[in-house]
């Protein structure tokens, strides 16, 4: 297949380079887009390198997949000068993800809303599509009536510019000097934690959390699903962390939702508090899997559930689950990959 | 008055010495403990310095005021050998806080329970300590009945050797080198989260997070308070934060609540989040004051309200609040500190 990567030299895209590899996607070309400053430069695709053009809809043209991860106001512009033009576009920004005729999918989640598809495919916010992950079979049990979620979101999140920005803060501390001002997150990263993530909505709820929300009831299909978020950035460089507090129509005990999730795709259960087993983002990071521990029943609800659920939010809550929108786009079945513990990063 | 500090050379020991001095604690007599492994050490008290003697209760006999810093099994071995031959002991342990004839006080939320002290106070746990301080006003004019915590609590709260150990491994980072493995904390701290605080307990909570839900019930007066916490260890030195969802009897509007933690004593709002107006660890590291922030409507609840409290856990925490038990015990008017963004180590 063609393969075109917009935004290839940011966070995602580097990724999205190294799963593409990794799963032994059919790539019989692969162009690589970025914005002119970073033109020119060589990312490593397997054993070549790939040199990046400067992003132009016209070279586009033709491609059977473009996955696209430059921020929405670009991916606004340029989805509609594609489609009809490339077999389809999968795109990492918010754009779309409202669009009545776009799909949002998580494929261990909804893959059916794939079905109806245009020529573009709407890849979900990164929290959210760690939390849905295990939050999904429990309700398909239970019937999901209230999330309550608190994150704990790695820099990289933010981009490969502001996991830079953490680095050089970290960096300042430990040798003793003061750190310089912060530039692409709001506030100082190191050594703090930042409940601000995106901008700010009246109401006083970020559109991060309300993301959360609204991609929740879009991929579960539960239009009065109620959601409260609270997202934080923490000094962690990689991997998403979320406490969930859930209430179901119905009860569910601890013991059962652990044995639905051990069952779930995509998902690993590491949850052994005794033995001091429970996942972190360290554990997670380069992984696929997203992890899911400390379950247990809501001491503060009669069908509430408490759990924990980390993932690579550069893995599974974007490149990974973008290829594999396009592997079942495409109808390419899913293939043995090794659990590999990808290198931080490689450009 | 004559003053003994057990476990002095101890992050929250160290946190006293600075406390009594800002605050001018009237201590005509300034007796140190700790292990044997410190004695003879020296720790600044103002401007003069004060020899560490080993652990020895009959040095500590007739002392006016002893405040301990130093375990829960220590403190029970402690205390009984104490009682009646010291005026009051103020016990930043677990050990007692659920005792009926021990009295656990946050001065700002329930001072009356001090009236009925017999030498004995217990100072609270530092996340329920910066919880309630901003809890207590909402809960008196709209009666709370659910409280849903998560937090992001800082390094130091495990002691100063977590803290040490925190540094080394950031240290390693930074300098491209494997970090050592961790010995005081249950997992690397640096680069990563942990959602393990004490230890665990059947059903799946750990201790950390039990402790919110006793101890705000017996604070607060309510012993139907449901209360559910994930409580959580981030790689920032100093200052815990916690994201509240809470539910009360009868609505509460955000307007209603900022005004009312407007007036409340201990707490600062810093809350207009167009203009990036919310706390962080880093801003009330050394300060006295909690800051609270974030104040909303909860959208999945509707007598709900979320809000983002952060406090420096070795001041308010711990150490300020031990003294303002001992304070208040002794009739000693509060003077005006001024707020003081305390070096963040002496030792």
């Amino acid at each position: 297949m063609r393969v075109g990567i917009v935004g290839a030299t940011g966070a995602v895209g580097r990724e999205l380079l190294r799963v593409l590899h990794e799963r032994r996607f059919p790539v019989r070309e692969l162009r690589l887009f970025a914005s002119p400053r970073s033109a020119g430069r060589h990312l490593p695709f397997g054993e070549r390198t790939v040199a990046v053009q400067p992003l132009d809809p016209d070279a586009l043209a033709g491609l059977d997949l473009v996955l696209t991860s430059a921020g929405s106001t670009l991916a606004r512009r340029l989805a509609p000068a594609l489609r009809g033009r490339v077999g389809l576009v999968v795109d990492n920004s918010s754009a779309f993800r409202m669009d009545e005729d776009v799909p949002l999918v998580v494929p261990e989640v909804n893959p059916d809303a794939l079905a109806a598809h245009t020529g573009l495919v709407a890849n979900p916010n990164c929290t959210t599509i760690i939390a849905l992950l295990a939050v999904a079979p429990l309700h398909r049990e239970a019937g999901l009536e209230r999330l309550v979620c608190a994150s704990y979101q790695a820099a990289s999140g933010a981009g490969a510019r502001a996991l830079e920005e953490l680095e050089r803060q970290q960096r300042a501390l430990a040798a003793g000097e003061q750190p310089p001002p912060p530039e692409v997150l709001p506030r100082p990263l190191a050594h703090n934690v930042i409940p601000h993530i995106d901008r700010f909505e009246p109401g006083g709820y970020t559109r991060e959390e309300l993301k959360i929300e609204r991609e929740s009831r879009r991929i579960l299909g539960c239009p009065a699903l109620r959601v409260s978020s609270t997202c934080v950035r923490v000094p962690v460089p990689r991997a998403h962390a979320v406490a969930l507090q859930l209430e179901f129509e119905r009860p569910l005990l601890p013991e059962r939702a652990r044995a639905l999730l051990e069952q779930a795709p995509g998902l690993e259960v590491i949850d052994d508090p005794e033995l001091g087993r429970y996942p972190t983002p360290l554990d997670v990071s380069g992984r696929d899997h997203v992890a899911v521990g400390r379950i247990r029943a809501d001491r503060s609800h009669p069908r509430g559930l408490a759990l924990w659920v980390v993932g690579d939010q550069l893995r599974k809550g974007a490149a990974l689950n973008a290829v594999q929108i396009a592997e079942r786009a495409f109808g390419i079945g899913e293939r043995a990959t090794p659990q590999a513990n990808a290198p931080e990063g490689t450009g």
